[in-house]
């Protein structure tokens, strides 16, 4: 049994979810989004780094798993995402945790068995293998959907 | 008196200097180069994170100065930059440090006395205001003069 903390890091809401792997079952331990208040840049940060810090100080995750971040629209975002990213990594790998790293296409694969689903694609099949019936945010959704496909490669050769 | 971290986040390098303030004297306590080993990006963020907590922990700074970033030459660099600079950020929040924030301009203004000066004369100048007598790395010299720069305006209303 082992859990997983998926993040889906944003400089404005960050989603997690931690899902609870035993043996080929997957269960939703907790999932939900972290949303900064208003304020300096760096106070936001540190809401990031302290709201994963707690998840993870809460559900106790043995593991993390991010999509990983290539392109962007514009830089100015991008260093906002970056840094929203870095706050969040940090916070999982200074509580002891391997954070591994997949291609969005490879997550898309993992839950819905396509490379190429649209994210309504992706939370409803996140929906359904978790059982859960509330509804469900997008970033908490990409969370379990990266949690959800390192219970499928973690332990694999990549 | 007081005690300043100045920290110049990079992916590759990130520079730091500590200051410290005993009223009109600034002294450089340390200062120094934070290069993460080459591996997993996510290993390096942790590097970066560690590296500068260890410096908090061992030299007690009260605040914490970073120059402010609004563009980059392109978005795969300015999301490692980010993410460089989260984790960098996060260290001195985590640790209590307030973190101010400073325009390059008002940076090179505070030591030179000229907002377009070189980064040579940014460095020349940190040497002779810190009587430093060692080469400096350009990314110490730019920690040490935000460092330098918050001593100057903190306090005053911004």
């Amino acid at each position: 049994m082992v859990r997983i903390l998926g993040i889906d890091p944003g400089s404005r809401v960050t989603g997690y979810g931690v899902v609870e792997l035993d043996g080929g079952r997957a269960r939703a331990v907790a999932w939900g989004c972290i949303a900064p208040p208003p304020g300096p840049f760096t106070g936001r940060l540190h809401a990031i780094f302290e709201g994963v810090r707690d998840v993870v100080s809460t559900h106790q995750p043995a593991e993390a798993a991010v999509e990983e971040v290539f392109v962007h629209r514009n830089v100015a975002a991008a260093l906002k995402l970056g840094q929203a990213r870095g706050a969040a990594l940090c916070a999982a790998t200074a509580a002891g945790l391997p954070v591994a790293e997949y291609a969005p296409g490879v997550v898309k694969q993992a839950v819905t068995g396509t490379g190429r689903a649209s994210k309504a694609q992706v939370a409803y099949m996140v929906r359904a293998l978790l059982a859960i019936r509330e509804p469900l945010a997008a970033d908490a959704a990409d969370a379990l959907a990266v949690a959800l496909c390192h219970g499928q490669h973690r332990g694999r050769p990549r």
